[in-house]
């Protein structure tokens, strides 16, 4: 996804952030099954079309292309605008309604690049919906690590 | 509403579609019920969130303001893309779920206002978003009819 | 599946729903084509749960094993009540948010096997899920084979 | 809510989930607000039909009263079981999406009643649904104060 890469995320930075939050629940868990995880949720369309989406929302904001109100309410991640996290269920849902909980945990304690592109604001920087897109990726990621891992163990 | 009047929808055609559909439903209900409803709906902040959102991918897209591939998929209202029917659903839920089955039909029949947005699609012209935030915002107007006339006869 | 069986469903009767509102929009498609797809829906895990848990709901409430007032909603499938298009949004979700239009359609317009079901409710019946759980199936079909032919066709 | 009551939960102990992760957020934040918050969502008649629905589960789980392999799922609480989050995020949506991050966090940290409610099963007990819908009832009560708070602030 040359989208994420051109906004600072590496898909190894996702793989990290499922690696930590899923270690515990896996033996032997390794970065690697975590980056193929991850790959697996970026390759589907539905993932991709929110991804665009939420990035194209934020360069918009970033370039000064929306109106107002709007503007200000992406600029600033009004704590009361929604829709960022209806793009990322949307996401999160490729491999089911498990991979809720891991957003909101994921979402709520910003770890790894999530807090990282969270405190990049910096002025003319938007990440209003792409640290939501990225625990989105992450939750599914781990979701997905889940039905794999307990489909072999029964 | 400002926007939606920019982009060419009256609250007054919003109602109509709501009194099509709940005409059957409901004895006596007149246009003006049906315009206090969506109304309502559109006083909403999470309605209100999700329709800025939508005109302003329809703006961009319309610009060219949007980079590719997601300019062509929103200017060809590609019929894979779902985030316009995700934006939709938080619309709709303002009311509770009931409000999902009103939306997918409007949506499939493109009734009144959401056919003539539909059509309206000239060169040039991007109403992707539009003709699902306007069959969520009169899906949810007749999810809330519903809800009120409900309490009434019990 | 043997539950839909024992509820009076085949997967033959979805097929048949899914044949009868996409047969426009993909050319030469069969009714094996359809059935093909509602297998590959209904093997999915998500589903299965939630194909499950509609229709243990449903048998509770013709045994009486629901205690009120959710007895007496489940039993007249009250308007109002909103559980069941939920449940059946998880089945229509498993391909992308595109269902979802798919779903309200045909569980307003009943095609086929749903308005069997919903006829069907006899005292002592009780389908107040299972109608949304097969509509959702067919939705689900119904953007499965969207996804594929388009697929083909790029 | 005597359902709530009766599966041992207190609309206080809802409140005390509340105050806890609201706190930070909301100078002389109180558990009287926070009452007062979450009797308003249990209010709603789509967070009754919710809840009633998923302690019927329950019950009907802790009775055997639900056909294999369904009993199994609920009775361990299957990792990959994924209703119960379903149902949650139903109840969740009533003040918009914003109430979903609260969710994931409180239902993976298990903060109060939900921890207790999770250590809880006993034997002959089921709580699959309950601890997810009072998460979902914190989430909602907490974003229903953000929406308040924020509308008083500016």
């Amino acid at each position: 996804m040359d989208w994420l890469a051109q906004r600072g995320v590496a898909l190894e930075d996702i793989a990290a952030v499922v690696l930590e939050v899923q270690d515990q629940f896996h033996a032997n868990l390794t970065l690697e099954d975590c980056l193929e995880s991850v790959k697996a949720v970026v390759a589907k369309r539905e993932v991709q079309h929110a991804l665009l989406t939420g990035i194209a929302l934020d360069m918009a904001a970033e370039a000064g292309a929306v109106p107002e109100p709007l503007l200000t309410i992406l600029r600033r991640d009004d704590a009361l605008y929604g829709v960022d996290e209806v793009l990322a269920l949307a996401i999160t849902n490729v491999y089911g309604s498990i991979g809720m909980t891991n957003f909101g945990y994921l979402d709520k304690k910003k770890i790894g690049i999530i807090g990282t592109l969270n405190s990049r604001q910096q002025p003319g920087m938007v990440h209003t919906f792409l640290d939501d897109m990225v625990a989105g990726i992450a939750a599914a990621a781990s979701a997905r690590l889940a039905h794999n891992s307990l489909d072999h163990t029964r």
